[in-house]
């Protein structure tokens, strides 16, 4: 077979390929991010490409989604172009992918009395042996630890008892056990020489669909070190946890997609940990939470039937693994806790945030809500708790829109609409490149107060706005002209944009008001509403409330918690406490299966109008 | 560095080594066994072979164990001797090793109320999910495992779990679950397609120093299918626990030792299973029963300080470990448990043994006498017992006498002497090439029947005996004479010999009598005395009595029970509440330090007499 050389502009990655290969392909060999939110379906049209040297052929899908003039100047889909000639690819900057604001966590603090974290180092001065006093070395070590911290049975593997003879009489028999929390009780993770109870790290990791942060944690104290986020890497082969779910079940995709959140995660701790000159070696512990398909993938488990009806997981409460049986380079012999989930899509994220926001010890009935691609929502007290789940869509992370992006530099995330004038703010004021789900939300907020769209979401097309483009079949609102923008084209929001906004805002709508209809409750009863997920960091809550994507509950009453996930995490690495919590919470919860539930369709349909069909649940939403 | 050929006769296998490297060490690479009762210290003058051609100089140290004559034709110690020349070497026929009747295990039955096994297959048709009953694929089958055989949890490795989703699926949810019973409860160890509960294999291995025998278990039936046993090849390491301990303190001396004892036992495996036409794989779990050094050879622990005061051993209780941890090559995630020991000198062989017997289950005292190397003695009833162990030396198995052997062809096991005549038996009626334990015991006690001993053990010098040699500084007695002798030389017994076999029975009776001292008891209050050892299948225990090595108890209160150990590892394989009470044992049985016993070293002198210094402890006794 012919081989073909790629480069990849503006930053000059060149690899070599085999005929037929996909551009998009040759991208993730070569190491150059190219967005993709289809998963290599060929129908986001986010993976645009312009072939400025040789030829390549836009297949006859890809058309729909090119205009005419970018087909001119040699635009192409990645994911659906084979090479079959040496190509220089230029990557505009829309599909390229730069590093977002990232939530790296927000409290979630473990109080004095609950802090017996999940590893801890324990130092043994034993007594020599006599021939009076001449118990196992294993033996002697149990009865200092039982002495110390009061437990009766410790196992220990294999690795670690056959270094134990020279390590206690090479060591004056002063050592230092670490300790962990199994499944199923104690265990010796570890023997040292001498005293380290200094050095005991651990890692609490948000693996999120879009974004995967690591936290490095003092076990001792508690502090947090050093957090560091990225990208999440499985993001190349399908921005949503179904696309992904589809490059999984191909035949090898599972070990990709495991790989790559592992690789991920191991960037992350490397970088935390030169930058803080600690060994990785010193972590002992790594608590992930994630979705459960995010969970399953870092686990290597396979997800395939948790995308069809029945959805089914293949495990909700994960194993204790070793760090390294799934290759998570801190300590090889330190211990990974995969939070449980409670159904295919209620993951072990949400368990973590409602434990972080004390749902579950409350006495008063409070909410959480978890917004990415998709809405997760809990609610509940100290004596019960229910939740759901809904496919949101990806619009409020920037996909399935003209010129949606994720909130990164560039992006639009603030607008202001007052007779005619577009007013907007960028992330990082930088030059706008597109639209995050924050100015999104705005953009339909200010299109219906002004006017220029009706309750239905539709242009209304006399109006006789400027900014209002009808030549196209889509009509379309420009909120930053081609002169403004960094990348020379108009930004717009179109019809089919808001329609799409319209139908994920209703979506987790729906799954809210059925949830609070099921327990038989009202909005009102509700006393506190948390709001997580990286989206929530940029979120206008009036405007949330008026376009009927929140309740229109007591402005008070809603509390930003950013990253409540990441937050769980970590309070599991310090507490046992928390990770029972944890336990309880994902096999205490009820899950209410929306496809499975009636109602939801009505409530989903009631809910595709600005704010809502039934005004009366809107109140305060004046326009 | 110059290389020599090396050829070893009669079996003609060559190798190439180094200069300076020892004959022994060139047998040990071309895998040429040698007797080696020393580790390779030059003091037993077990390996003496003869160079044939090349030349070789005997070391100063051989000489004293080396005939003049012997050393005129060439005879060298292998272990002393370096290598720099091309040799061809002779191995004599009493340095060779060849198979021993090897006892490969008696009784021990377990009822059908207690049959409930450390593996177990579980078959389980799963109902399939459905929207009303979509809980996670482990989760269903936790749960009909629970309604099966009724119990709460149930761990599961990672590699189980990576594949349940596809092998439930593909199977049309019928799968077969075998569950383990680990340290601390239920854990799923493999799940297989279908109904395969017909094939549930197991392994019972009997670790001894001298010889391992593998016996294959249908756990279903209970059935004993094969059993193998070859010598354990640590031997060529050194003959007893002590020299191989020596031998594993040495720079990469342990691995070395482990990997040969777990070699020896896949060799085993491998046999049976070709035999049987049986995979490997179903084979799903192993119990093995070994004395505290062999176990920590097994697992490859530090024995080291096991040897020397105070006596510790790096464990008493073993982890279960997963067979492949240590290289056992059955189902590699089929477990192996390791039978706990009570101290250093008395390990999970004599815990088996003493749960074999049922000592632990009776009304009535009973003891267990396991006569090997070391004397293993354990006395008690259901609610207390009581053990030591003494070091009896290599006598009884053949080590530390002129002519000594173990119990495999050519060795003289029954003698009787008659105004002169002297008639023996060998094993396999071949020409005799030795003299084993039974045999040497024969040969004493006969000796001092017919007045040619004395109780002292010397000769008397004026009986005017054509067979007694006073010639040599040592006098000795000849048994058969060099014309009937397979080697050619007179096999013989000598006063020294006598005296390291009353010093073996000395410690073995002394150690007898100091347990039932120290338990404040008299020989006639126990019921039962089982004696067990390779050694039991070939003493005779009148005249054992009569030497003083066994209490004068009436002979049918002395059973011979075989190999105890393996018939308890086979036990624990069945029955979870056999594995039970051998921890139980491990855990209640006291062990009497006899080097830290004053009283020991008296009756210890008392004891080296014939057959005691004190007549009235033998009243049957009649010489």
């Amino acid at each position: 077979m012919s081989q073909f050389s790629i480069k990849f502009l503006p930053d000059d990655h060149a690899v070599k390929v085999e005929e037929g290969t996909t551009i998009a392909e040759a991208a993730r060999l070569a190491d150059v991010f190219i967005n993709n939110l289809c998963g290599g379906e060929g129908v986001c049209g986010k993976c645009r490409v312009q072939v400025i040297k040789g030829s390549a052929e836009a297949e006859d899908q890809a058309m729909a989604l090119l205009s005419e003039e970018e087909i001119r100047n040699g635009y192409v889909l990645a994911c659906q172009t084979e090479i079959h000639d040496d190509l220089e690819i230029m990557i505009p900057v829309e599909s390229r992918a730069e590093e977002s604001q990232i939530m790296t966590g927000e409290a979630g603090e473990v109080s004095e009395a609950e802090r017996i974290p999940l590893v801890r180092k324990i130092y043994l001065e034993l007594p020599e042996p006599t021939i009076d006093d001449n118990i196992s070395d294993i033996e002697r070590v149990n009865r200092e630890l039982r002495r110390k911290i009061g437990w009766h049975s410790f196992g220990i593997p294999l690795h670690c008892l056959r270094a134990l003879s020279e390590k206690l009489r090479s060591n004056d028999w002063k050592v230092t056990a670490t300790v962990v929390r199994d499944i199923r009780g104690y265990r010796i993770q570890r023997i040292e020489p001498r005293d380290t109870t200094s050095q005991n790290y651990g890692i609490a990791v948000d693996v999120g669909t879009t974004t995967i942060v690591v936290q490095l944690v003092d076990i001792d104290s508690g502090k947090v070190i050093d957090v560091e986020g990225s990208l999440n890497r499985q993001a190349r082969y399908g921005e949503d946890v179904i696309s992904r779910m589809i490059f999984a079940a191909k035949k090898d995709g599972l070990p990709v997609m495991t790989e790559a959140v592992v690789e991920n995660i191991n960037e992350l701790v490397e970088k935390i940990c030169e930058r803080q000159d600690i060994a990785g070696d010193q972590i002992n512990a790594a608590v992930a939470a994630g979705n459960t398909t995010m969970s399953h993938f870092l686990l290597g488990l396979n997800p395939s039937a948790i995308r069809l009806d029945p959805y089914v997981p293949t495990a909700d409460v994960y194993p204790h693994v070793l760090a390294s049986d799934v290759g998570i380079k801190i300590n090889p012999y330190g211990v990974l806790v995969t939070l449980p989930s409670v159904a295919s899509y209620v993951g072990g994220d949400i368990v973590a945030g409602v434990m972080s926001c004390g749902i579950a010890d409350s006495g008063q009935i409070m909410g959480l809500i978890d917004i990415g691609t998709n809405g997760e929502i809990a609610i509940g007290n100290n004596e019960w708790l229910v939740c759901c789940s809904a496919s949101a869509g990806p619009a409020f992370e920037g996909g399935g829109t003209r010129c949606g992006m994720r909130a990164i530099k560039g992006a639009i995330e603030k607008v202001e609409i007052n007779n005619g004038t577009v007013e907007y703010e960028t992330v990082g004021n930088a030059r706008p490149r597109g639209i995050c789900g924050s100015g999104l939300i705005d953009c339909i907020y200010e299109l219906v107060r002004n006017g220029i769209i009706g309750a239905d979401g539709k242009f209304n097309r006399d109006s006789g706005d400027e900014r209002l483009l009808l030549t196209d079949e889509i009509p379309q609102y420009i909120i930053a002209p081609a002169e403004e923008s960094e990348t020379g084209q108009d930004i717009v929001i179109t019809e089919s944009d808001i329609d799409n906004l319209i139908k994920s805002k209703g979506a987790v709508f729906a799954a809210i008001k059925c949830l609070v209809d099921y327990i038989g409750l009202g909005f009102d009863q509700i006393e506190t509403l948390h709001v997580a997920g990286g989206f929530g960091n940029f979120l206008n809550i009036p405007k949330a409330i008026a376009i009927g994507l929140l309740p229109d509950m007591p402005r008070e009453k809603i509390k930003f918690v950013g990253n409540s996930s990441l937050a769980g995490a970590r309070m599991c690495l310090l507490s046992e406490a928390a990770l029972e919590k944890c336990l309880n919470i994902s096999r205490s919860m009820t899950n209410v299966e929306l496809s499975n539930y009636k109602p939801f369709m009505d409530e989903y349909i009631a809910a595709l109008f600005l704010p809502h069909t039934e005004r009366r649940l809107f109140p305060s939403v004046k326009y």
